[in-house]
């Protein structure tokens, strides 16, 4: 239905105010899920126009440092142009066909090649898709129905997961038990209580719940329920949707030695280009073969190609220790800075996956005091989310937030004060 | 973990049974889903490496006139220059960035603009996102559990709806409630059986059910949803992910004067390039809104900016009246042919989305024998799925696949004879 476009005379189209108004009549809402500016402090931008490497313009021009990476895609940098040659190549030959390309098996035999725990994959396009794929490989392999998970953990958007519950039937949560990250006995009282009717525990490989701390699993816990899962002949799915790529290589629990048999990927793979995967063992290849889950676009050539193009530049320019050293020296300079000013924070999670929080700041009112003002200066961070470091964060790159960000705790100190 | 890749000595290493014999190591099963070789006759092909226009090439070098037009997603042709020429300004510009692009508010404004059941819109990457999306803000509206839906019907392939059973568990269908297409009293007293619980009833425009012959929905049966929906207080959905933009601009409903509370699209909207869309009224727009679903790259800019282009290049060149013109050319051209080699054949849907099959061939012999004869002459189409037209099916290249069909029917008379 149609509706009058009454925009405000003199005003560009296409400002970020302006396109808000239009989005709140043809949007419920005027945008939803996880890039609703809603969500986030009021001087945020909603809109978007540009990226290029360490960089994203919104609508009304303005220019940041992205410490988001749009939320984890961007792993390269924006418009990496390896992977941009990669697409444009393949978009030229065919994207969606009445089959796959020659791509499919190339990608499928890269995360082999990469991935210690992985005989096999498959494609789709959500995270949601590979870790909902995941738990019905699982079911399917042991007739069990029961899936295990954190208390608070996020693994994807849909009636299964979504953390909001409107919309929801008892149905949809039937059977998920949940136990607490970081805490083996929970997730063994979990696994009894679920009588013999487990057939996957499903955990992401450190706890990055929103507005937390983020909290590195417990190598124990991590070895905890790899033994447990095979004690009770259940999956280990490890949802590597988030951190994916950014810790190892071949997963991210290689580093403590814990093979999950099933991994869920997506966010990062395409460097920004929309895939998904699941990768598993061979004890579970039949199991996933008799599934029927597809998607009209889960064989669509151009974002496998970015997807071969991101691994392999991933690879070859040793990224993901480039991005750690890029967060080590991000993390030292936003505590020496927190120091200087007399600010109590909290950096958690691995340096390629920052977060910061400030002591005694349950509502997040420091938080938001302090991104808008890094935001003011230049610098895109979140407040309550954990953000996500590429490749494109040179040591300059880093060095110029740092510059921008110093102003920001003066100001949070001058309006809070002093921890 | 990697696994030796023999590849015979002097086989081209692109050759599909070469693409196949790795995807037999990399892909359980060597394939999944909807466009899996094995679910088809041998000779059909798994790889694709080409499409332009109306026509595709097999990773084998051999082309063909694409009948099938990627299962849907391609309305345009392949590679149509509009469309690949704003997926290519929106790359060069940025995709998946911290928030959406303008484009987002011009596709959900284009969207209101076409159809007049829709006052807003909502966007993600599959069908199935859409589809279940749209029952979750029905749900949401109501308060209730239940959706009603045509037996055999296909809505997805996530637990709610795929075919496939395995791996589900009693939860994941505990609220559906069945009736059968085109059954207004099955309708009445699938809705008393859920007594007063019913939250949407989602439908197909028309029956296209894989194996059956179509069938377009009766009148009555499509008014009589409506006033049902109305009576119990329940949304009614129309599921137009297949058959969306095929058949009106406005909706597929539309020629029969039934608007839908809510409507899932996604397949033909971007011309290949992977989005999907839920469009519903005003009564539904708060609903909507208290949804939390979301996705890494469900606001990406460059399938929109493929949406926008196709919808108004679908609009501005009859392309709807052009797809009928040359399904109408195309079954008049077959029923002609069948009829001079005495077989007797069912066409059936409408002529954008045709579909044909043989008499007394309940296991699809002959459906295997003909569609094996035309692609061997060069012409894809598929034994037990509709077929989809798109506007690059000229005059020109539909008398070139009747002139390729011909012979098919001739050995379809030689191998089973006459009816």
């Amino acid at each position: 239905m149609t509706q009058p476009s009454t925009r405000p005379a003199g005003r560009h189209p296409h400002s970020d105010a302006d396109l808000r108004a239009r989005a709140a009549r043809a949007v419920p809402g005027g945008m939803y899920g996880h890039l609703n500016a809603a969500l986030f402090p009021p001087d945020f931008p909603q809109f978007f126009v540009r990226g290029e490497g360490a960089r994203t313009v919104d609508a009304d021009g303005r220019e940041y440092i992205d410490l988001m990476s749009s939320w984890g895609p961007i792993l390269l940098g924006h418009r990496h142009p390896r992977v941009e040659e990669a697409v444009a190549a393949q978009l030229a030959r065919g994207d969606t066909l009445n089959g796959p390309g020659p791509v499919f098996v190339e990608l499928a035999e890269l995360l082999i090649e990469l991935v210690p725990s992985a005989d096999w994959a498959m494609f789709s396009k959500n995270g949601t898709d590979a870790t909902s794929q995941a738990l019905v490989v699982a079911r399917a392999a042991t007739g069990r129905a029961k899936v295990l998970m954190a208390h608070g953990a996020y693994h994807g958007a849909n009636s299964w997961f979504t953390p909001a519950t409107v919309g929801l039937t008892p149905a949809d949560r039937a059977d998920f038990v949940e136990f607490a990250y970081n805490d083996l006995a929970s997730a063994e009282r979990a696994a009894a209580s679920a009588e013999g009717d487990v057939a996957a525990i499903i955990v992401t490989p450190f706890r990055h719940d929103a507005f937390e701390d983020q909290e590195l699993a417990d190598p124990a816990f991590a070895r905890g329920l790899r033994a447990l899962a095979d004690r009770i002949g259940a999956a280990l799915v490890i949802d590597d949707v988030r951190a994916g790529w950014r810790l190892d290589l071949g997963g991210s629990w290689e580093p403590l030695g814990v093979r999950p048999d099933l991994t869920a990927w997506s966010k990062a793979l395409g460097n920004g280009h929309p895939i998904a995967a699941v990768t598993g063992t061979d004890a579970l290849r039949d199991a996933a073969a008799s599934l029927y889950s597809t998607g009209s676009f889960w064989f669509s050539a151009a974002p496998m190609a970015a997807a071969v193009a991101t691994l392999e530049t991933l690879r070859d320019t040793g990224g993901i220790a480039a991005m750690a050293r890029a967060g080590e020296l991000l993390r030292a300079g936003l505590a020496e800075q927190a120091a200087a000013h007399g600010l109590a924070v909290t950096q958690s999670g691995p340096p390629q996956i920052p977060f910061l929080t400030f002591a005694d700041d349950t509502s997040f009112e420091k938080a938001y005091h302090w991104t808008t003002a890094a935001l003011a200066a230049g610098v895109y961070v979140h407040p309550w989310h954990n953000w996500f470091l590429n490749t494109a964060h040179t040591e300059d790159e880093i060095r110029t937030a740092l510059e921008r960000t110093d102003d920001a705790f003066a100001s949070t100190r001058r309006r809070f004060g002093a921890d």
